[in-house]
């Protein structure tokens, strides 16, 4: 059964990460992705805050970019500090747990972005995910910071009931993020082609819409492949005629 | 509506303390109490891990024993990593939750010992409490730090629901820590008088069984006050036979 990866978004301090990393192991998960930290990896500050998750640090993976890191996970999300006006489904980490455990149960891999101490995770990095959680707090003091946002997530992940057995019968497989971010990638490079974003100032929430609407599609791998196909075959349509 | 107060006992490093109290303030709790502070307080290393809960800090109150920390609490809990065997029943944040919250829509108040960053608590802070709350975690990798606890139990304050109004007539009120404390004391000083503890080795482990059989039968304030009424007449019974 495949267990929900974390993935650390360009986090600033190897302490944080090693901190995380002892987060983490405390609630029986161990996959740790990091996207291009900081102060670059492997570093020997996260071992000590890690308090013996050592195996967690040892196995976690470096990514260039947040897609790559979601690559293979059918069911993504981000976390936030409060809900941003991004078009998504925001729920709590508990109701996470839940589908996280639910989706575990069906073999589909699970994958959260958490953002860097400061800043938080941007626009462009939520964009493509399917769901964000925030985490109820108080409204006159919120601050939550990396190891205790991912200590909460993890720690409801724990605390989920394993779902009831699916029904018998051919499930629905969900396209996983990378086949989404290729399909997004491939319009997008059509619609560069066809002259599309003639208003480079609208360019980027475009593209974020887009990406918007192929995650909510809930598309299978079979219905990516139809898409692909199709832009193709739009794409070379005026070839022919010409 | 009382919210439950946090205790941490003889708390080693004031940077915990005020990371516990970061933690207490996303939840929404104010109420810090220190059992002897191991570097005294007030301690400026607290106020930049606190990250903002000043008024946590200065609100913090010291006490120089667990029973005086405890004493205006009906409801009491202490924190362990395992099970001990002590007798208390065992329950999850979450569930202490719910009781707590039941509890304080009855107007009574709650308290939560948390122990020293590595020994944690003894069999002797533990054993005038109600109920040991042990958090399930990997059974291969359990290591929370003291901060961690204090965000989880306070997290699961949080999101529990208030409960549903209590049915209308006279509810049973618990007594106070304090007041069962006192009758235990009032005990424990009669008996020493009367040569109970005539196997010196053995006086603490009756101590503690004593404190948990007054803490477990769920007395009144009227009762502790009948109890005491009998141990008085008791020891006085020989001397008017006298």
């Amino acid at each position: 059964m495949p267990t929900p990866a974390i993935i650390l978004v360009r986090p600033q301090l190897a302490m944080n990460i090693g901190m995380a990393a002892r987060a983490m192991a405390n609630f029986a998960l161990d996959d740790l992705r990091l996207v291009a930290p900081r102060d670059g990896w492997p570093n020997p500050d996260a071992g000590p805050a890690a308090a013996g998750a050592d195996d967690v640090l040892a196995r976690a993976q470096v990514h260039p970019g947040v897609d790559e890191a979601l690559a293979d996970a059918q069911l993504t999300f981000a976390t936030t500090v409060r809900p941003r006006d991004s078009g998504h489904e925001v729920i709590t980490p508990r109701e996470a747990a839940r589908r996280m455990r639910a989706a575990a149960a069906s073999g589909l891999r699970s994958a959260i972005l958490f953002g860097p101490e400061r800043a938080g995770l941007t626009a462009d990095d939520i964009a493509g995910v399917g769901t964000i959680i925030t985490c109820p707090v108080n409204p006159r003091f919120g601050s939550l910071n990396l190891a205790q946002a991912v200590l909460l997530v993890a720690y409801e992940w724990f605390q989920a009931d394993p779902p009831a057995p699916a029904p018998p019968g051919p499930a629905a497989v969900a396209a996983s993020h990378g086949e989404i971010a290729g399909l997004a990638a491939h319009v997008e490079e059509a619609l560069e082609r066809a002259g599309y974003f003639h208003v480079p100032e609208r360019t980027p929430a475009t593209l974020r819409t887009l990406r918007r609407l192929w995650q909510r599609a809930a598309f299978t791998p079979e219905d990516v492949r139809t898409l692909r196909g199709i832009v193709r075959a739009l794409e070379e349509g005026p070839r022919r005629r010409g």
